[in-house]
């Protein structure tokens, strides 16, 4: 199979499979992929993991037990894997040209607990590591379009009934999906300390859940931004049949030309999309959006210390994509001097959330697979069930980061109410 | 009176006040003073508040309300503020040679408020910034004897009865000191996801309040280190008392020599005194310690951005202290892979635990004067007063961070068991 350089924001089709050198490749090629693959599999701390040509000859194997195995269909892979250990494993997931035998999760889990563990550099063996487009107003369109305008009915298939495609927050192991995500709405609305009649700006609105939940539940106003264009038309569809379009204004624009003032500020699942190189731009936007007596919350998948993302999930999958550490989110705050009350680490929700969305989009594998093809639904199983495995294995993060204007006293004293659902107790009353 | 250079960590002594200039100066002295000092006001962002001479001459005069006014009593005190804003302001307070008229808490509230709102620089109109002594473990001893062995008798005077030197916790307006430090001792050991016999390690544990309420509150056993002689002296024998000294073992040593391994590391009130050189130390002594399921917290007052340290608390009150910005503390936890599990900033609750230590103090003044003298007093007024304002101001903060070891999955899934005292729902039961 021919990768394509054409097609840069598109998974690779799957070609009829390789059989090429099941047992056939001549030795000495057979040799090299071993030693390669055994140099890269040792630099990435030795997983439990068995690594094996589709002949059954092994490539690499464990000291001890082994949860798995990954099956190299080709040696075309085994080179792509050892050039682009991320780019090339997920280019030939997706092509049906590797295979992993056993829990696709677990596996996963264990090659990033392994390489995480010895800090594993993300440079390849040989070549280039592939760099992020940077998110310019046209670009953040296109990246956006290429995930996000893949057909509500797609997404509906396998998300909650309020097409929440963000962390759900479970606080109870009985809950369901839909459960957990209405939790999460609740979870963020009170984080932002709602009262009826406030003025709530949102950037990044998904399908419009959060919007909505906020107007329905704690009668504030929202307008919230969005570029998808499929996104918002669900959006305000929704609005208009739960009557809710005087309180909600869905706006198909970009969070940098989001005006007007507001009294809470509340990002869930953007800021992955906006690039550090855009950092001080929200800062500056989120400052002159925000009330002196505000809340503002950025809800993001991150990292626990800068780290280049994945790099074929940043390809394949969100183009532009970059999961901030904290450090990063700094770059936000520092230059606005806001100040920051609340961080909360969701990790765990997520890996989560991912493995119900993984079960429910396996339910409906048929159908993706014969309106988007084979290599759409392998790249989507190892997108979603490799980001629970990162999550779990703790190499991607999930922050809620609440912060306000400096000496913004009117902020809650403790984060009882979050719990409780109590009035939030305040400076004013000491 | 004459400043003495040779005794950079005392409070210098209260001379006789200094009449020279109550309008006795020539006038070209007094326009100076106005010039320089209405141009420093003007760039500490115009407080409302009035500058004047004791002769009643006004130097600078707000432009709406004032709230209070700072007094000189001698021009001298004018060029030591010009030339060294923060150091000298402090020190002619201490001197007597300025005065605040009004609440002393407000007007400062006010000071700093405005100086942070146009980010005033800290350097001096004329002159150099006095420097942070590094903290070699020589020097760390030397700084922690200048403040903590004043005498346990002076702080149990204006202390809550368990002797808690570090911000406390209101849940509820109407809370007593006491209480609300009994509250704060309870929602670190719950961020700490504490059990009976789990292993703890505490690093700078004042006169032992924590480490006793660990023990007999959630039965784990605890080592627990610090500098102060004095302070170690007393938790002994309160360990002793309270027929604690089986669990909890109080050790006269430096962090940077903790052995062993624990379940919780903690450390309340310490950071302050570490400095940034030390971070990637204090990281490793952590790393090494916590064993890879355990939490740890940090609990230290810290700078919404990276600043110098205020000049006359550094030198005066806490010499060697560094307050460090949330980018900071990630110096501590990167470079060991630690994840960020929870960020709590507390900076309101020490507003008010401040300003029961300063009416706790005042009720006491007459004592601490006889033994410590008049500029010793005013210098503590200053320190408590003005760390009160500042707080209220947000110029500083108090943040919790709790993290983990990278894939620690042991950990809490949310933090409402800190606010129901609810066992901790964990990954593992979903």
């Amino acid at each position: 199979m021919k990768r394509s350089r054409s097609r840069p924001l598109g998974v690779p089709d799957a070609g009829p499979l390789d059989p090429d050198v099941r047992g056939e490749a001549p030795e000495f090629a057979r040799a090299i992929a071993r030693k390669l693959l055994g140099a890269l599999v040792a630099r990435a701390g030795r997983p439990p993991v068995e690594f094996v040509l589709a002949s059954g000859e092994l490539l690499y194997a464990p000291q001890g037990r082994s949860v798995g195995r990954v099956v190299f269909r080709d040696l075309g892979a085994v080179w792509g894997v050892v050039r682009q250990p991320e780019l090339g494993f997920g280019d030939a997931f997706a092509a049906g040209r590797v295979q992993i035998d056993g829990d696709l999760v677990e596996v996963l889990f264990h090659l990033f607990l392994a390489s995480d563990s010895v800090g594993v550099s993300k440079r390849p063996l040989v070549g280039l590591q592939p760099r992020a487009r940077p998110n310019s107003l046209r670009n953040a369109r296109e990246h956006i379009r290429h995930h996000y305008d893949l057909g509500n009915d797609f997404y509906a298939q396998w998300l909650d009934e309020r097409m929440v495609y963000t962390c759900a927050y479970y606080t109870h192991p009985e809950m369901s999906l839909e459960q957990a995500q209405v939790a999460k709405l609740e979870h963020v609305s009170r984080k932002l300390e709602l009262a009826p009649g406030m003025e709530v700006v949102e950037a990044g609105c998904g399908w419009g859940a959060l919007a909505l939940h906020m107007a329905r539940v704690h009668g504030v106003k929202v307008r919230a931004y969005n570029i998808s264009s499929e996104q918002i038309a669900y959006a305000r569809e929704r609005a208009a049949r739960e009557g809710l379009a005087d309180k909600v204004e869905f706006i198909q624009d970009d969070y940098r030309n989001i005006t007007g003032r507001c009294d809470a500020f509340v990002s869930v699942g953007m800021l992955e999309h906006v690039g550090v190189d855009n950092y001080p731009t929200l800062g500056g936007v989120i400052a002159r959006c925000l009330r002196e007596h505000g809340r503002a919350l950025l809800h993001s998948v991150g990292r626990a210390r800068p780290q280049a993302p994945n790099a074929w999930l940043e390809r394949r999958i969100f183009p532009g994509s970059y999961p901030p550490s904290l450090r990063e989110v700094m770059d936000i705050l520092e230059p606005w001097r806001f100040t920051v009350v609340d961080v909360e680490n969701l990790r765990l929700h997520y890996a989560k959330t991912l493995l119900e969305w993984l079960q429910r989009f396996d339910a409906h594998a048929d159908e993706a697979r014969q309106r988007y093809g084979e290599s759409f639904v392998r790249a989507w199983r190892l997108y979603l069930g490799g980001c629970s495995a990162a999550f779990r294995a703790s190499t991607i993060q999930l922050y809620q980061v609440v912060f306000t204007h400096p000496a913004n006293n009117a902020v809650a004293m403790t984060r009882e109410h979050q719990y409780t659902g109590s009035e939030p107790i305040r400076w004013k009353e000491f």
